[in-house]
Formats: structure tokens, C-alpha cells, sequence
């Protein structure tokens, strides 16, 4: 096995490949290198002169390590992994460490399996971490539940990398049981155990990093990184599309270089598609005044030790062939990209093909309910003053409005007012459960609109101004297995684009998912829904009942300052 | 299992320890911080403000992770791992990278086992590195060899971390099938190879590191150094007691610091226990100018990512409580060392018993040979000009001189002449075989001296000016089990020291071991042995015939420069 590597590099033979006269990063040094690159099979077998079967004149070019994500969901792009890939690996990522949380939230193990399985035949290393809160809280009904016994069990799992982002936070420092059940079970194995962490500091962050716990993408100051970094965790800069923090790079400096790395965590297929994945970070961060070399750094070798990937992140002999080859260090338009040793992508394009999906019916057709009538969204209040929900331009993080209502025939009355109705249907144990919530601001009129992805559980999330468009919705939803749906009540119109996906993801490719998603979404805004808003995935975090203020489950309605259900009347 | 630290970490219930008031060295950031540091059982929790069931004010000292030697022989120490210990975890060492080579060569597997059961019950981490070049060369009869097929069965061994360092270069770069096997078996267990590559570079070294090995301790210059960094290597910064390369620091800069790490490869009890261990180096290389901070964490952080020992070489919350307090950053002198939470050493005295030796029989009586008389040192030359080695002073290099040789009886006349007959007795498998030269200029006179310690294979290596006292010196290094031995032709004395371990190491304390051993030193330094020699250690390296220029093993007389044997006629 070793012996054709070890012969090319001593120039006996020639190389498989060779990238002649290229400027190319050593991450060892913090510089840049002239000469040229020998490949055989997976790995690079010399730096300095080389011959090669295959040659690539790179005297224009630069090679660096190609980049690894240090934290993901894919599910959040809404593509299957094999089309993901096809988005990411062409801009230079080639390992990810994915935390498949939304499907295993819904599918269960049975999700994760499916994310290994659908990564094995594409040219992009997922490694992959044990959703560690499923679900995420116990305020809502998921499709699955990996408690700490599960735990013990899955993380022995061969396809799992580590555990996935702690974010029961209390749980660790109030020593839950079940929850150190979960972080015993990964270091038994040795494995890593991702954190999210957001504002936790002194005594409270000890106790959590305690728990063994390695990372932290959610740093939003200079104190926080501090902290975080001299307490021994390796601190993300996140590119997501909503969840950003590049800003924070700027706190690098030559000494606590080595303890940042970067990720994505949430990255919308658009994003992916029209800027880019990482190399759409590095960009930024140079453009900011980031050291290129740093920048590259950041993403390979540092992800490289952060997560234990031997022999990736960095040029030099037997290393792997992990490259790709860009213009220069402020654009990163990546020409080539090599996994293992592989040209898998040119020029932007992947050469790999992704059109043949792994679908597995464990992860199709994950939308259960009985079907629901417009009595299901009728509003019965018991006071003429109520809580609505408001939402934050652009944001995730929810307001609490006491307005007054007016009821007509039991229920409230909505149309011709700036409230809308919210709902919250359970999808997945067929419980019956409907949340229900008045809603302010967000402009949708004349039907109602909703969506299988509502985080972290993902239970449909509804809005209207008609209870019986509103079931229309939830019974569409049902019918094409998850997606996104707008009823007309005026025309009769039902408009959907399918995520068969576990509801989270399309099998689709990329495109032409998204001209139709686009197409939904411009719909929903003729309909009224403000511009400030993402229309559907603005609906998604409605639900997130551990971002303030007030939340709407399908158990009903949160308040999380309180931590804790609240009537609706005010 | 978490429990206990979470609850201390949150100041729930006391830590066991605390470390008041402490400036502690905080890696992460290469800085100083000034607080107090917690721990529980084997870890610490905490840094900031605790209160423990045990205080110890630390206000006038600095608390640093204590230190991880990256590669060392323990039998250079001419002492028992127990011993050894006893020595250097006082000094604020408590992990090291140990290569039994020297044991293995004598005693095979018998003897790595035997140093991984008696590092068992001392507070120090022995990660034994399986040694890898048994024998060093095929120019000598050893006591083991470990062929491909060997390695391949004991790397899997628990007790074994990795492969020892990889010497023999010219098998790895010729796809020797033996070498690959070794290499190959490993990587089949994703344990990490040392390197041992002096002077190799450009493609040869490319195709060294094809081995997939990843470091080297024998670089000499900055172009060495930044070429082996370049291309992934860990360079060890090192101090043993004969080869030093603290030198080497002055190339440390902010961008390469993290590729660099420290050991001691070989060091005498001698001076370990007058000048002391990695503190010494610490307290030298800081010296000389280099940035305290860095010192350290060579010592510490960077060992421990290089060979991949987690949650130790830092403080900081759940890393284990490995630390050393020292007076200051100047003298590191240790105060209190702690071995995971616990006080192990005080004021540079060890708190820990290693008055019990383990001592199987496997290691003991090694010396197996039969009987030998005057005749077996007759030199039969068949011409009047022979070639005699040299010695440069205090080095390992030696040199090739022809000399007009006086016969007498068929033997040379040595006596009354400036040259010492000069002999290596195989002493393993009873082959019989002694290899017979010249030796010039070493100073000795009126007997014979001898000692079971010649590199690599560890036969019997002895001198003298009289053939009868040469047997006897034999005769009794096989008697005592191995050692050292003079013998007086005069007055017939025969002096020694028993080495019981291997002929190798003594299972005696440090102390009385070397009050002999100074003893007997001085007792060869009387019959003549000039002062520029150690006496007895520079005969043990006149068999290391991977080293210029010529040399002598069991087998005969051996031109290094040529690799191959030659005659002694000139």
C-alpha cells in the first residue's frame, strides 16, 4: 500500500497527478510556496519537482488545502446530501461535520442512517454527529426521541463521528441525568462532543465544559471568545444565511489563532448556490482584513485538529489529496477541487454525479394526521384581550403583543384585522395536538399558508386568515408529504412545493427546487406577507421555544422568559 | 461519572483542591492569567474563584501543565521506569513518549512489557512507542529481532501507543517489504510513527514521510527544520545529555511555534538528578531568549496535540489535573507536581513509593555466553599496517587510522603502545562470534574494561592491553548479569557494577547506583582513560554502525561510509 506513494515521491515513477508550478499554501508556516504538487491515488506524495502522468500548469493559480466545515446541517439548504454536495464540493469544501438534528428530529435514527448512507457514493466526507437533543425541548412533539439509553447505543454506531451540539445547557450544569447519560456515552467512546453555549460564562461554563465538551459556535463578543478560547474550546466563525459572526475574526490574533474555526451551521441552498459555502466566508474575512493565510488556516488544518482528521487539512507528503485550486486568495473561485486524490469538480461544476438519489421510505411520507376541518382552527377566547405574536424584521426572536379581539361566533375574528391565526399541528404521532396563536404584523390575507419545517420538532406551521383554508393547508401538506403550502381562499388556489425529505428536504435537484420555492415565496407576498419577512422559513422559528419571546408549539402556547406555557388570553 | 466535577465546577459542593491565588499559564492564549484553579479527582473544573477541601496558596507561584516528554529511552538512564520516575515527576514531568528500544533489542517484546508493567504503579503516563528498528542495523547479533510479521501482531498490543522512532531510512525509501510491513501495520491501527531522519531532504524526504511518519528529533540546522515543518513533521526540540539541540529554538516564530515539542531522548540519572529533566531544558531555553509561554507550551499543549493525548497540557475546565507549580518561569523549580489530581512530588521530592520493583526473570540474566579465554582476544593480522579506530572527544563520531602494527606470537603487541586492543563479545543468542580491532588514543593501560551496553544489540564491549584480563572482564559481566566491569592485571582486582535489568538498567536507587558507578569510572580514569571520554559510555556507542565513520559489532570490523564490513589489515 505504501510503496507506490513512496516511489513517486522519490520520483521512480511518476506521479498520477501533478499541479505544475503552483503557489501553494503551507498552513505549517503561514506561507505561501512555489513549486510543484505530486498526487498518487488519495494522497499527495511530494512537494518541490515532480513529472506526472496527468499534468496541470497551476503557474497562475494557488493551491490550498480544500476546506472543511466544522459545523452543519444540511438540512437547512432543503437538498438531499448528494445535492448538497453538488453545491459545496465545486466551491472547495470536502468535509463536512454534519449534525443531522432537524431529520433525526423528525425520522429519528432512522434519519441519521439515511444522511450516512445518501453521503457514502458522493465525493465529500461526511462526518457525522449523533444529534445530541432530540428532541430539543420537551415543550413540543417530535418525531423521535434518543434519550440517554439511545444514546449508549447509537453513538457506538460505526457511520457516527461524535455527538452533535449540546444545546441542552441546563441540562449538563443541572446534572440531568439523562443528559449525562449522553455525554458519558461519547467519551466512553472518545468521541467528540460539539457545544452551543450562547452567553455562558465563569462557574456555569465550567460546569458545561464538564461535561467534556469541545466546541462553541455561538460567540457573539470579544469577552465571550475569550473566555471560551482560554477555557480550552475551539471557537467557530459561523457563515450561516441568517446566523453570521464573521465579524468575530477580528478578535484573531497570532496567539489564539490556532482555537478558531469556521463553519456554516445554516446555509439556505440560494446562498449556497448564488455565493457560496465556505469559500463565500473566506472571501468575506479577507475582504474584511483578514489574513488570507489565516483565513485558509482557519478552515483546514485548525478543523483538521479540532476534530481529530488525520492527515487532512494540509499540503505536504501523505497527506491527503484534499485540494482545490483557486485564482488567487481574494476571490477563491475554485478551478479544480480534489477529494482523495480525485478531481471532482471544475471550474464551479461537480464532474461526480448526484442524480441518483438514496431515498429510503423511512424518511419519505413523514407527515401523519388525521384529516383536519376548519372547527380545528376556531379561536375560542376567553377574554377580550389577547397575547399575539409579533416577529423581528429579519429575525428569529419573537415579540408579545396584548391586543384586543373581537369574537364572532366563538371564535375570534380575524379577517379585515392585521392579527392572523397561527397554528401549530402535530405531524408525526398522529396526537391530535393543535397549538393555536393570534399573530401580528407579518400582512398575509386570503387563505392561509404553512410549512413542515418548524424548528426543532418540525410539526406544521400554519397561518391564515380562514380556518377552512387553514385545514385545506394542513390536509395539502399531508397529501404531498411535506413542503410548503399557500391556499387562495378567493380562487381556490393551492399552491405547494413538495419536501419529501422528511419534510425538511427535497430529493430534487437544486434548480429547479428553487425556482419553484422562489415562486411559492413571491406568491406569499402577493398575498401580503411583508418583505421584511422570509415568508415560509421566517414561520419555521415560531416555534423554537428557547428563543425569546413567545412561541407557539403544538402543545401550545410558551412563553421562554417564564420558561413555561402561557393562555393565550391576556 | 461527570456528576462530581459539573457540581464543583458550579461551586455547589468544594473541590478537592484548590489552588489559591495562582498567575497559571494559560496555553490557549500564551498568556499568564492570575486566579485560582479547582480540581476534582483527576481533573480540574475550574478556573476563577473556588474553595476546596484542601487549599494550597499559590500567590507567589505560577501553576503550568506539567510537562510531556516527547520521546525518550528510559535505559539511557541507566535506571528502572520505577527509578526514573523517581527522578524526573518531581521535576514537573508526568507524561512521557518512551522507546524502549534499547531493552527490546536485548530482551524482545519481554522487555517492552516488562516497562509497561513497571510504569503501572507510578504517577507517570509511559505511552510506549513499539520500537521499530530491532535490530538497528543487520551488522550485529541482537537479542530480538521483530520482524514485519512481529510488528504487525504487537502493534494491536493495548499496552502500545505507536511506533518507535523509524531509523532505518534506507528501508523506508527502498520499499524494503519488511520496513513497509511495519509501517503499514501502524496505519492499520492509526497509531502515530516517530521519525529519525538526520540530514534527509527534498524527495528522499518526501518519500520518508510516504512511511507516513510524523517527526523527527535529530535536526541540526534552520534548513532541516523549516523543511521538516514544511512538509507536516513535529520537530523535537531536544535535550538529552549528550545530543542537545536547544540551539534549534532560536527558529521558533509566531507562525511555526505549534509544529515544535520538547524531549530528552537520552539522559544519564547523573544528570537528571544534578541539572534535572525538561525543567533543565525550560530553564535553558528560556535562558537563551526564548518567550517563557512558548517554552512551556511545546512542552505541553503542542506534545499532547502532536501525539494526540486529549484534555492534557493545558488548564483549563475537565482537563485533567497534570500541573506543575513552579517558583517562577525563570528557574522552574517545581514546588508541587500533581499527576491527575493528585500531589505526587514536593519541592522536588517524590510523595509517591517505588521502593517495590517489578522485576520478571525475563529481564534479568541476559548475558549468555561461554566461557572465554586469553585466546579469544589473540589478533591474528595478516599484514603489518592495520586499520585502528579513533574517538573524537566527548562524540560518538570515530575515525579510521592505519597504524604499523608489532606482532608477537602470533598476536599484536599492544602493550607498551598507544593502542588497546578492543573487542565486541556476543552476549545473546551464544553464537560465539567476536568481532576484534584496534583501538587508538583512548588512554587506557594494565587490564582490561568492559560493559554490556553497546549500541544498538547491547553485546559485551570490551578493551584492554592483555588478552587474559579482557576473558575475565567477559567471564564477569556474565557472573554479576551484566554492568560494567575493570579488571587490574596488576593486581588482579576485578571491579564492577551490576546493571540487573536487561545489562542495561540497574534496579537499584539512583543514588547508590551512581555513588559505584562514579566509582568505577573513576577507577578507569585512574588505569589511564582520558578525561575527554566518558569512560564507559563511549565505548557503548563504538558498536553503532549507523554512525561515521568506522566501527566494530559482533560480526567484524564495519566501515560505515562504505555500509559494509571490512578487514582490519590495511
Amino acid at each position: 500500500m505504501l510503496e507506490k506513494y513512496i516511489k513517486a515521491a522519490r520520483r521512480e515513477v511518476k506521479a498520477d497527478i501533478v499541479l505544475k508550478n503552483a503557489s501553494w499554501l503551507n498552513v505549517f508556516q503561514g506561507r505561501m510556496e512555489k513549486g510543484d504538487i505530486a498526487i498518487v491515488g488519495d494522497r499527495i506524495v511530494g512537494t518541490g519537482e515532480y513529472d506526472g502522468v496527468k499534468e496541470i500548469d497551476c503557474s497562475k493559480l494557488t493551491v490550498l488545502p480544500s476546506y472543511i466545515d466544522g459545523h452543519v446541517h444540511i438540512e437547512s439548504s432543503q437538498l438531499s446530501p448528494e445535492e448538497f454536495a453538488s453545491l459545496i464540493v465545486p466551491r472547495g469544501t470536502t468535509t463536512i461535520i454534519a449534525d443531522p438534528h432537524e431529520i433525526t428530529n423528525v425520522c429519528g435514527m432512522a434519519g441519521c442512517e439515511y444522511i450516512a448512507k445518501a453521503s457514502q457514493n458522493i465525493p465529500l466526507d461526511v462526518k457525522l454527529q449523533l444529534p445530541s437533543c432530540v428532541p430539543a425541548t420537551p415543550f413540543e412533539t417530535s418525531g423521535a426521541v434518543l434519550n440517554g439509553k439511545d444514546t449508549q447505543k447509537n453513538i457506538k454506531k460505526d457511520y457516527i463521528f461524535g455527538l452533535g451540539e449540546f444545546m441542552n445547557y441546563p441540562g449538563v450544569v443541572n446534572c440531568d441525568a439523562d443528559v449525562l447519560k449522553k455525554l458519558e456515552a461519547a467519551h466512553a467512546m472518545n468521541k467528540i462532543i460539539d457545544g452551543h453555549a450562547p452567553a455562558t460564562s465563569g462557574s456555569e461554563l465550567n460546569a458545561y465544559l464538564c461535561g467534556g465538551i469541545s466546541t462553541d459556535h455561538e460567540c457573539v463578543n470579544k469577552e465571550e471568545i475569550d473566555e471560551k478560547i482560554s477555557k480550552g474550546m475551539y471557537v467557530h466563525i459561523r457563515h450561516g444565511s441568517s446566523t453570521q459572526n464573521l465579524g468575530n475574526a477580528k478578535y484573531i490574533n497570532a496567539k489564539n489563532m490556532r482555537r478558531f474555526i469556521l463553519c456554516t451551521d445554516d446555509r439556505h441552498a440560494a446562498d449556497l448556490k448564488e455565493n457560496g459555502h465556505l469559500d463565500d466566508a473566506l472571501r468575506r474575512l479577507v475582504a474584511n482584513g483578514l489574513d488570507p493565510v489565516w483565513a485558509v488556516t482557519l478552515a483546514t488544518l485548525n478543523c483538521a485538529e479540532c476534530y481529530g482528521l488525520k492527515w487532512r487539512g494540509a499540503i505536504a507528503p501523505f497527506w491527503f489529496a484534499d485540494l482545490v485550486v483557486v485564482d488567487n486568495m481574494k476571490k477563491f473561485n475554485a478551478q479544480y477541487v480534489f477529494k482523495d486524490g480525485k478531481l471532482v469538480a471544475r471550474e464551479g461544476k461537480p464532474l461526480f454525479d448526484t442524480s441518483e438519489r438514496y431515498l429510503p421510505k423511512s424518511v419519505l411520507n413523514t407527515v401523519r394526521l388525521k384529516p383536519l376541518t376548519a372547527a380545528d382552527f376556531v379561536l375560542d377566547i376567553k377574554s377580550d384581550k389577547a397575547k399575539a405574536m409579533t416577529i423581528e424584521k429579519g429575525g428569529v426572536v419573537t415579540g408579545c403583543e396584548i391586543v384586543n379581539v373581537v369574537k364572532e361566533g366563538g371564535d375570534v375574528k380575524v379577517k379585515g384585522t392585521d392579527l392572523l391565526k397561527l397554528a401549530v399541528v402535530e405531524r408525526h404521532k398522529m396526537t391530535g395536538n393543535i397549538g393555536r396563536a393570534l399573530f401580528k404584523g407579518y400582512g398575509f390575507t386570503g387563505g392561509a399558508m404553512g410549512i413542515t419545517i418548524a424548528h426543532d420538532s418540525h410539526n406544521i406551521i400554519l397561518l391564515g386568515d380562514d380556518n377552512a383554508a387553514m385545514a385545506k393547508a394542513a390536509n395539502t401538506l399531508k397529501e404531498i408529504g411535506g413542503g410548503m403550502v399557500i391556499v387562495n381562499s378567493a380562487t381556490g388556489e393551492v399552491s405547494s412545493v413538495t419536501l419529501d425529505i422528511a419534510g425538511l428536504m427535497s430529493s430534487r435537484a437544486a434548480e429547479s427546487l428553487q425556482q419553484d420555492s422562489r415562486a411559492l415565496i413571491e406568491k406569499a407576498h402577493a398575498m401580503g406577507v411583508k418583505r421584511d419577512y422570509e415568508a415560509f422559513m421566517s414561520l419555521a422559528f415560531l416555534s423554537l421555544a428557547v428563543i425569546p419571546k413567545l412561541k407557539i408549539t403544538d402543545k401550545g402556547l410558551f412563553d421562554v422568559e417564564k420558561f413555561a406555557f402561557t393562555p393565550i388570553e391576556a
